[in-house]
């Protein structure tokens, strides 16, 4: 058997930056019972590396080697840890908590071939442990984010953000921006995008069209034009644009009442407009819960919030609660996207 | 007796426009129960409006008129509804849910009275039932908010909202300007102010000093300037020079960890800089417990978040409660204020 015919879905965890403790909480991922019967692990990373995250946290687990040709893989052993080996530096060829392009470059790469082995349907969903921005450009990287990287590889031309915890789920129309460049940024096509995008993820994921709404820039939505022109100018157009395509969306609703509807049942999910006004009220109902889906790919991932925290890397103190979060939603949305799949071919 | 000789605090509400649903909510809070104990209400409005609202929603009690020569008071009647009466519009000289320039005119007229009552200390607090922001221009008021007309009436150089809810404590730099205007108002001065407003709020109404925390305006509070450079230029000389004063104040935090740092209790109160950054995260919470206090006014002033409802006016559906908890809060406020000063004259 291939590890594609494995029962739960399987999950590769591209181990992140080495110099930050993205080793170390794939590591303890990998060991957590809670993921049994949700979803097989594969690391992918050097071997020494991970090597190094089982010593520390003090497991004696045997590393099996996965092997791949970027499409055939090895059957997994049950009580090791898989691995698929991508050379890259090991212990000893980087500061720990400091930021080293060759880590960068290294990081890029098990993300380059997490994203083939999801492209070959080798794997069913990847979870990023968290890279820097600035190791990764400085190792290589032309794009902004690693996101558009792994949309490059894919040959997407437009993907989108959706943060989600148990209580809400929010796309974000812009994102790791200054408020200001956000602004100059929401325009009705990047709007209608999210939207598009948005429903689609739905169609995709749960078979059925969603519900959906877009935040107002400004207070009260602008009130007429009297508190800012960016509802009248941008937002009320793409919504009307959205829903001329047959796209159930309401808005622009004001973003002090938008998630609380949301969070009631109003909508399925919200479309917000800048970082914060997605990042407000999903980690104020739920700090640690956190997940993000790069909606928009051929394939599913998922990554955390958090970064590297150099200050911590390598201690043994590192919390993996968010990536498993990450990891068992991925597998839920192969789950979700399996069974949407077997009922339209029916 | 004068009414200030009340044992409960006395709190006065304006009846705010008489086109919308304010003179309806007044009369149901001066009938609330929970009310009683807590504070003596006194409403000042035309007599006729809040007759006609007592007989919109099926109540037979008699109003009591309270006489005024702007610091005498007559004693309130047990069963009565106290009103001090103030020559508006009266029934059938308006249009219920249409916004109208002398109504604006009346409701200004009430606040102004109310304003001079807290001054004269007549009344411990008032707290102000909707009014239309244009229907108060076009009846002459020529400040931009009536918040703003009671700052020149006090002779109040400067003030802030702060909005409250059971969960959290929020205080504004900005407030109901569009998010690009917002972005050029935040000024050190202007965020120092409000520090020091929210400061002296702790010292006067509970008798400590706080700690206080500072938003920040980008993305993870710009990320050392890649993400915008408002922090470096605006945010941190603005604490540094608070803190140069002597204010426990932390900042900036990002804007997606300071509310719920708050809410664990990390700090008593947050400055934020733009009226969504407040509101998202207070409604989020508490989506109808939510109190505006103008802070830095030398009375005690508390308002509701909720306008006029022009759509359900005078049709006997307006919900009271927040009106309600904002007269509990100007009561528990003036409790607050008369036990520091008590503890300071000793």
């Amino acid at each position: 058997m291939t590890l594609a015919d494995a029962r739960s879905p399987l999950v590769a965890i591209p181990i992140g930056d080495p110099c930050g403790i993205g080793p170390e909480i794939a590591a303890k991922v990998a060991l957590d019972k809670a993921v049994v019967g949700h979803a097989e692990i594969l690391l992918i990373g050097d071997r020494r590396i991970v090597r190094d995250a089982l010593d520390l946290i003090g497991s004696d687990r045997r590393i099996h080697d996965v092997v791949s040709d970027t499409v055939k893989l090895a059957p997994p052993a049950g009580a090791q840890i898989n691995v698929l080996h991508v050379p890259g530096i090991g212990p000893g060829e980087f500061s720990r908590g400091v930021l080293s392009p060759s880590a960068g470059a290294a990081s890029l790469d098990c993300i380059r071939v997490a994203t083939e082995l999801a492209l070959a349907r080798e794997i069913q969903a990847f979870v990023t442990a968290p890279v820097n921005k600035e190791a990764l450009q400085k190792g290589g990287m032309r794009f902004s984010a690693d996101a558009d990287f792994m949309a490059d590889l894919c040959g997407t031309p437009r993907i989108a953000a959706m943060v989600v915890s148990e209580k809400l789920r929010v796309f974000q129309v812009t994102s790791h921006v200054s408020l200001r460049k956000a602004i100059d940024l929401i325009t009705v096509d990047r709007i209608v995008e999210t939207v598009n995008l948005a429903n689609r993820f739905f169609l995709d994921y749960h078979g059925t069209e969603p519900k959906l709404a877009v935040a107002a820039l400004n207070p009260h939505a602008g009130e007429g034009g009297t508190m800012g022109t960016e509802e009248i100018d941008v937002v009320i157009p793409a919504v009307e644009t959205a829903r001329a395509a047959g796209i159930n969306v309401d808005g622009p609703i004001p973003a002090d009442v938008i998630f609380w509807k949301a969070r009631q049942g109003d909508y399925d999910a919200v479309i917000s407009l800048y970082h914060d006004q997605a990042n407000i009220p999903i980690k104020l109902l739920d700090p640690y819960g956190l997940v993000v889906v790069t909606v928009g790919l051929p394939v599913i991932r998922t990554s955390v919030a958090h970064g590297t925290a150099f200050d911590i890397a390598w201690k043994g103190v590192a919390d993996h609660a968010a990536l498993r979060g990450a990891v068992l939603a991925a597998a839920d949305l192969a789950r979700a996207r399996q069974k949407v799949m077997v009922a339209s071919a029916k």
